[in-house]
């Protein structure tokens, strides 16, 4: 079995590369995936790879940052897509053979610093 | 040196518990917070505890899920705070010393599903 982080990895290149038949292989077929901040949730690897495929625009990953534990993992990637960039960040599940099965995806947006912590914060 | 996700783990312990020394012994000294959100940066324990300890309203952390793998960490919690619930995502950096180096922090907020995937998801 190799490595977690590895799988996730490979996960994310096939993404970027829409080499959906690579990202499949890497799935259980009762693979849940959730969306906690719409409460959406996609049941099983077909569904899931046609979410993909018939999401609009172009977009594209960057990697940030993989890691992973025992039968958890989680990612932080950078999504360009359609001029702006947004970060995503993915918790992933693995089951006995090392295939994901469940994956909790967050999609975090800009937002102005409320004030009041001005005395302590600098901005990037 | 203890194992990384314990550190996250009594990291977050010792916040929900106000233990603010606790949680500074687990930091380095030029620690540096991110809020990509925001792009708000605080450098240094004595800034970050004060960020935390200033930070309004009452707040109360449950830890959904720690991973980590060697100098990296990463948590998903959620935080009850004025009534609502969030998710809190945190990327952790460790120096040499096991302690911690960075956290990248993400705050996603709720919002409604787009059309034209109701053919594949179903609302929890």
């Amino acid at each position: 079995m190799i490595e977690q982080s590895e799988t996730v990895s490979r996960y994310w290149t096939a993404c970027e590369g829409r080499d959906w038949a690579g990202v499949g292989a890497l799935l259980a077929e009762d693979v849940v995936y959730d969306l906690p901040q719409t409460r959406e949730r996609i049941v099983g690897r077909e569904r899931f790879l046609r979410f993909n495929i018939e999401y609009p625009g172009d977009w594209h990953v960057t990697v940030e940052r993989v890691v992973s534990e025992g039968r958890h993992g989680a990612s932080w990637i950078r999504v360009a897509h359609e001029g702006s960039e947004l970060s995503a960040l993915s918790f992933f599940e693995f089951d006995a053979h090392g295939l994901v099965s469940r994956i909790t995806e967050f999609w975090p947006t800009p937002y102005e610093p409320p004030g009041g912590r001005e005395h302590l914060v600098e901005r990037y």
